[in-house]
């Protein structure tokens, strides 16, 4: 998606350690119609997979998620990093390893909310090592569910998560893939 | 908003405690076309007072804010509940109570995204004690930016958080306000 590319090259911050900010846009201050256009990419590229339900995790993935759903048409489940007092009831629980934060966590999504009957477009803002993502797919196996595939606003193409999904077969899009990305500030994006 | 409170009564569930559940629509599962509906409602009621931005706090107000967003064509900035990694430079800090969880917290939101010639809306989930919403006022004071006002979806009216922030002059106008919530289930709204 070209207009993403120009607007992590042109609102984006590279820092050192491979962070990408995107703050002004995507996960503090968003830029709603932007990202409504971004929910409609998403769309444009999973419509034939009729999904009935998309499935991302708290909080930055919420947006993106909940865009692609409006213009699909579907409702999203926002997997939980922790169990809440609110929640209650039966629980798919899954770890996640954040190399972020160097820790595991528990996801966890109340079971009434994912059957088996179930299409799941796994959406969220960024994909790195894809351990996230794992996370999700592995509630929505729990559920036994269809992982239909995942979309992500900013893939890190050199932290490999997103290939590793594509080896073993998922449908993976990213709207923006970054190859490269170097101290200077400048980004490669990859071809698609 | 009589399509909430229909939905409330036929979706949510009163646990004791004077716990509202609504997280088979708002703030778990997410009904992306009702929320859409519930911006398009929270647009209607502040067009006229020219808000420039929408302030909420993570996690569940998010959805609502970003929708109400859409509608008036104005950016999100969701105030975090701690300072996480991914957030530099200045920052605007504020400590909230949370009588759910019997603690403080701290919210920050990063300076850069609130100026002081911002009108800005303030939109959350809940409001019940309106401690979180005092939080956000104090953000957009200490920014010199305008509270133009604050919008709700569900009010627990006999909390009185917002009947105390109506009453020092803010525009508050929640989409449902419940005055009255029973073990048994029942729930009276308040006429508006």
């Amino acid at each position: 998606m070209t207009a993403l590319e120009e607007k992590i090259v042109n609102d984006g911050t590279v820092l050192p350690g491979h962070i990408l900010k995107v703050n002004s846009f995507l996960n503090h201050r968003l830029d709603a119609a932007f990202i409504m256009e971004m929910g409609e990419e998403i769309a444009r590229l999973f419509r034939e997979d009729k999904p009935t339900l998309i499935l991302t995790i708290e909080t930055s993935g919420i947006p993106i998620a909940f865009a692609a759903a409006v213009k699909l048409g579907v409702p999203v489940v926002f997997a939980k990093k922790h169990k809440s007092g609110n929640l209650s009831g039966d629980l798919y629980k899954t770890t996640v390893h954040s190399y972020t934060h160097g820790t595991d966590y528990t996801v966890v999504a109340e079971k009434k909310f994912i059957s088996d009957t179930d299409r799941v477009l796994i959406v969220d803002d960024f994909l790195a090592n894809g351990k996230a993502l794992l996370g999700l797919i592995d509630i929505v196996n729990q559920a036994g569910a269809t992982v239909v595939g995942a979309s992500c606003a900013i893939e890190k193409g050199f932290q490999h998560g997103g290939d590793d999904l594509r080896e073993k077969g998922y449908k993976v899009c990213s709207l923006a893939i970054v190859d490269e990305m170097n101290d200077d500030g400048s980004i490669t994006f990859r071809q698609q």
